[in-house]
């Protein structure tokens, strides 16, 4: 794999990187999927700064190869998230949600790859400036806060080729070997898949949430909360009363009202699927079992070597 | 091609069909992307009865090569565009924005092949049902009206895969032979090409249209107009109009009058850049440059085959 730059970047056997999702990613999953060659990733943006200094040392103790650590970089607590970052010496950090600015440098220094998440061209080389190791470039498909741009994995991974030389990772509308392998035929190094994962027994995230997953059908989401935060969300009665609320022509104020500040722990940790916010990805459509993440990770290994060798066989 | 269920069922070199564009599409350009090995589409959308009669009849002087047309379903004088598709002999017809059912049998018995253009399985499925022989899987990303649903590329074309058994030809985001390969992994039998289609010669647009692509960047463009038809615009001065509409809760019909009846018109057509309704995919941030559609295919297939090799190399 040496001639793949996120392999070589972050010393993993696949270039499959598991999305640092909150209530979801904990060390059980992280570790799971480092121990299976990808790269997992613990969501540190549900966490108190105590509770990911346990995800660490566990993570720690379940695996022997690298994970890394997501943190959002509006977190209140990020000083303390950053402290302890460096203390539990993590590796890998992939920042998201703010300025690639404050924190990479300080990371670099501490001997951390730092990748950043964009969703456009202006802030891949704004994280480009920055000095990134790599950029996760986040398509419009994406579960979660997504970019305003509404730009999708599609052509978001050859525009932000087309402006620079940065390894990429690309994410958004990924769940198989097929999608990876479409992915770098766009032009990505790598993929970061965050969908697939939470249909694993290993999210932390509850049973309710996945059962719901399994059973959406295409369209079983939407991006929406846009005067807020563009977040793509499984269409439930909360769902709908953000609908309603739009419809009509509420204030600003009243849809972060309605939203409130527990709407995804309920939903997606505490298994609440009517009040609840239910944050995932468009192709959970696609989706409908839930197996352990080192079967998720050989089937797309497995999925992609065949999309491989079919599309060589392929002429015109 | 015998192997590739599109290539086959119309007849052509290529797997790759040119969009039928309003006010873009007429004989020059599907005339030269079938010559070249492609399949062309007149798009009959912005076309009177009297006008596409003419563009058919130089089309089929310009051609001898299979091309098609493209049928908005809601068109008001549909009888007597489906009259003239017979009458002039017409052998591939693209049906799109109405319910497949109501055409396909009496086209197909007068030996048209239809393809039907959808942006969701329940669409597909429908479409299967109303026998048509292929479908055209539209992603959230495309130009001009997209789906309600808002499903990408990436994510449609495998969950309608996973549904249906009819060919599939990919439309979305796809500009270069890299994007086809893309989503040919994805599941695609084909792909349908309009955004690099209009930076051509032969595109009847308005040079002013042509040039304003050149220019925009990754997000130049937004899908809006909900509450009409959602429409995926260039954010010119008509664009901030809409968006000064919607920031003060303006009523649906003062948006219908805004729209007004010759917007995408004046700015295609017309070449008023600022006024007009400017429709195109999101992958025209990728594009700076017309030449000629034949040159455009032939680098579409170059890269597909060049990404192929690359992509065979590929190793874990």
């Amino acid at each position: 794999m040496k001639n793949n730059k996120i392999t070589s970047l972050f010393e993993i056997e696949y270039p499959l990187i598991q999305a640092g999702m909150i209530w979801t990613s904990g060390w059980k999953l992280a570790s799971a999927v480092s121990n299976a060659g990808g790269l997992g990733i613990i969501g540190a943006g549900s966490m108190y700064p105590e509770v990911l200094k346990e995800h660490l040392q566990k993570c720690k103790k379940a695996t022997h190869k690298p994970f890394g650590v997501n943190v959002p970089l509006l977190y209140p607590d990020i000083e303390e998230i950053m402290k302890i970052i460096v203390e539990e010496e993590v590796k890998i950090v992939f920042t998201s949600a703010g300025n690639p600015k404050t924190w990479t440098k300080f990371l670099q220094e501490k001997g951390i790859k730092v990748a950043h998440v964009v969703s456009s061209v202006k802030f891949a080389l704004k994280s480009e400036e920055a000095g990134v190791d790599a950029i996760v470039a986040e398509g419009f498909e994406a579960g979660g806060h997504n970019g305003r741009e509404e730009t999708t994995t599609m052509t978001l991974i050859p525009m932000i080729k087309q402006k620079t030389t940065l390894p990429i990772i690309a994410a958004g509308g990924i769940a198989t070997g097929r999608g990876m392998l479409a992915a770098m035929v766009l032009g990505a190094d790598a993929v970061q898949i965050g969908t697939r994962f939470v249909m694993t027994p290993e999210a932390s995230c509850h049973q309710n949430f996945k059962n719901t997953i399994k059973e959406i059908p295409d369209d079983g989401t939407l991006s929406t909360l846009k005067e807020v935060v563009p977040t793509r969300l499984i269409k439930n009665k909360f769902f709908e009363e953000v609908m309603t609320h739009y419809a009509n022509n509420g204030k600003r104020e009243e849809l972060i009202e309605l939203i409130g500040r527990a709407r995804p722990k309920k939903g997606m940790f505490e298994g609440d699927i009517e009040e609840g916010e239910l944050q995932i990805g468009q192709i959970g459509g696609l989706i409908d079992e839930i197996k352990p993440a080192k079967e998720v990770v050989e089937e797309i290994i497995t999925d992609f070597e065949k999309a491989k060798q079919e599309m060589a066989n392929f002429s015109f």
